[in-house]
């Protein structure tokens, strides 16, 4: 094989190593156990799908598809995400099971990296669907899930934002007109890029009130309050129902006693463009980017022929990591017996009883580690059965 | 989004429903906890390869590689088995880990299907590689972590052959002189095609003594009395190297009282052309075709500039399901917790306590749901919370 490429990985591609994997493994259980608990029900689905139908849906740019060609020249692509794929079980195996439905998942998702810059290309994304209740219950019971998870999974100071994207939509519609500027302004909201916006409104040929409401959007951010400043901004029937949701969701949190860590942020835009109503995302402090995120597509199931409504949250397993992981430190494996060849029975018992209390041993015959000492410094506890004259010594660190 | 597409998955794609997954869920974890607690330790790598590293060493081939192309026009493959990818790590980042080395896997694996049949072009393997060990006590390890498991996650009726393609690959060069010929027959043994094998033989221009030796190789399967009968069979050095080896793997197996389920099979020859000594297979009765195998690969690690021996084994999650899920039973859900708009607050003191205790609960207020006959049918235990009047009424089944 070439020289060139013998260790190299594809951009964006990582391994993952067994302390990495130990402290992404205490994550995902207990996501799990949290998740299951509240009753939902866990589902897989293919890597690969066709591009005409969750490639098309999963609303991801289309540079950053994984694509390839099947055997009779349709275009596959390595999923992006997992809501499209699994509006696509709801809407078709899952047709006529009782709503609503509450659906889990724990995969990977690709996103082609063009650039090098850190980014993975493949990520593992832990999320909940919760498909066929429209309510702003059903939005709250996601958001309060995921904070029961990250508070479980001692995730360090995280916090949620809170919006709806139909209140910013409505907003933006009213002052702007049409489609095409909203898109614009949309996007420098997505990026967080204020000073962008505030030039852009500048620009525009509008009446000075109205380049006021465009920049007062930007500080609607905060804790309840914000909502009343929200209804003076606009009084049209659409953003007084999004505020309402809004209200709803923030008063069902407080009964979940999960409004502690909660922010609202009307400015919120969120990467996918198939959310319809409240959106979040989720912080940890210090980590410059996201845990993730989620909130309502109502609008997705219908790609499917299936209308109904659904809302859900996804969230980043190696920023978890991250965040929960800051402080590395050099993980002891438990405990080993090395034995030479006569004395493999003896070690073997030995092995038996200590696996049968739960712990960890590994077997190793004397004959094939070179360096013994380095050898046996990786483990908490060593036992040795080695030669035929005596009982075998032991050397607990 | 096109009407013929809109519910398909690519060919041999799959999803998993919540029954299955839970089915999967529970081998699976039995399988990590038996593989930790004889330690080895858990690398994961990523989904996506390049053609020329990984594709290349893994021996799958070519046209069931799924391929695609980076930016820079590389081409990758989606993995087609993870012990390539666990090669290039031992060989790169683990270099200079001690050894041997103990690493343990547990993941999707991708291999192209050309035409209908119902072969999944995507399945989950779980396996361990232990690497630099040229012994045969670490080719009895891996065989006796793998019954081991097998028995813990009550697979029904497993059955393990062992053999050596060491031996198969000295007998076919002994008497058949060139590798050409030699591979024709071992494409024979590897479909299990004896009528093939038979008929190949009558043609060959050879002596009626070396027509029967070749003949006599597919008699070969049994126990332990089947070595003495090969010894007869070929004299030379290399021949009588393989059997010793064999030899001591059943006798630690006997140590590890693991051989009760094992038959030697002398012409097992596997899939991957990677093997070079201890080969063996994993069934278990009425299923059509293995459940996995494995064996020792000495030549790998020199694909990857890095000279040393190992061993593993491999099982296919899929399989391993339905050996231990033949009879499919309804699932009834833990207990649910059906609530109006007014009474959430209690409701979800009530969900609290019982996720407390270890139980898990779906909270749903009545409002979503549109036949409540149907969808508290699907529990166990439901609690009812709704309306002002009274304390809530419980029904249990």
């Amino acid at each position: 094989m070439s020289k060139l490429f013998m260790f190299e990985k594809p951009q964006g591609m990582r391994d993952t190593l067994p302390e990495l994997y130990e402290l992404k493994r205490r994550i995902r259980d207990t996501f799990a156990k949290e998740i299951a608990q509240w009753g939902f029900e866990r589902v897989e689905t293919p890597s690969v799908e066709f591009y005409e139908t969750v490639g098309a849906a999963s609303a991801i740019l289309d540079q950053q598809l994984f694509k390839l060609l099947d055997h009779k020249g349709n275009t596959l692509v390595l999923r992006p995400d997992m809501t499209a794929p699994i509006a696509r079980i709801a809407a078709s195996t899952l047709k006529d099971a009782d709503r609503p439905l509450r659906l889990t998942y724990d995969a990977p998702v690709f996103r082609a990296q063009q650039a090098e810059g850190g980014r993975p290309a493949e990520f593992e994304q832990i999320g909940v669907e919760l498909i066929g209740d429209g309510s702003s219950g059903a939005d709250a019971e996601v958001i309060s899930l995921m904070m029961s998870s990250l508070a479980r999974a001692e995730i360090s100071s995280y916090q949620v934002a809170i919006g709806n994207v139909g209140f910013v939509n409505a907003l933006l519609k009213e002052i702007l007109g049409n489609d095409h500027r909203s898109q614009e302004f949309r996007r420098y909201l997505y990026e967080k890029n204020y000073v962008g916006f505030r030039k852009a409104v500048d620009a525009l040929p509008l009446s000075s009130i109205d380049k006021n409401r465009l920049n007062k959007l930007l500080r609607l951010k905060g804790d309840r309050s914000v909502i009343d400043e929200a209804r003076k901004l606009v009084e049209s029937q659409e953003v007084q129902e999004a505020l309402d949701q809004l209200e709803m969701v923030m008063s069902i949190l407080a009964d979940y006693e999960s409004d502690e860590h909660v922010l609202i942020d009307l400015n919120l835009v969120m990467h996918m463009s198939y959310y319809t109503g409240t959106v979040f995302e989720a912080y940890s402090e210090g980590l410059g980017y996201p845990l993730g995120g989620g909130g309502r597509y109502d609008k997705l199931l219908e790609a499917f022929n299936h209308d109904e409504p659904a809302t859900g949250f996804g969230l980043r397993l190696d920023r978890l990591a991250e965040a929960a992981g800051r402080k590395k430190q050099r993980v002891m494996k438990d405990s080993c017996i090395i034995f030479s060849q006569d004395r493999r029975k003896e070690a073997m018992q030995a092995a038996k009883k200590l696996r049968e209390t739960g712990r960890s041993v590994v077997m190793q015959e004397i004959a094939g580690i070179k360096n013994v000492d380095s050898y046996s410094s990786q483990f908490n506890d060593v036992q040795y059965f080695v030669g035929s004259n005596g009982n075998g010594g032991s050397a607990n660190e």
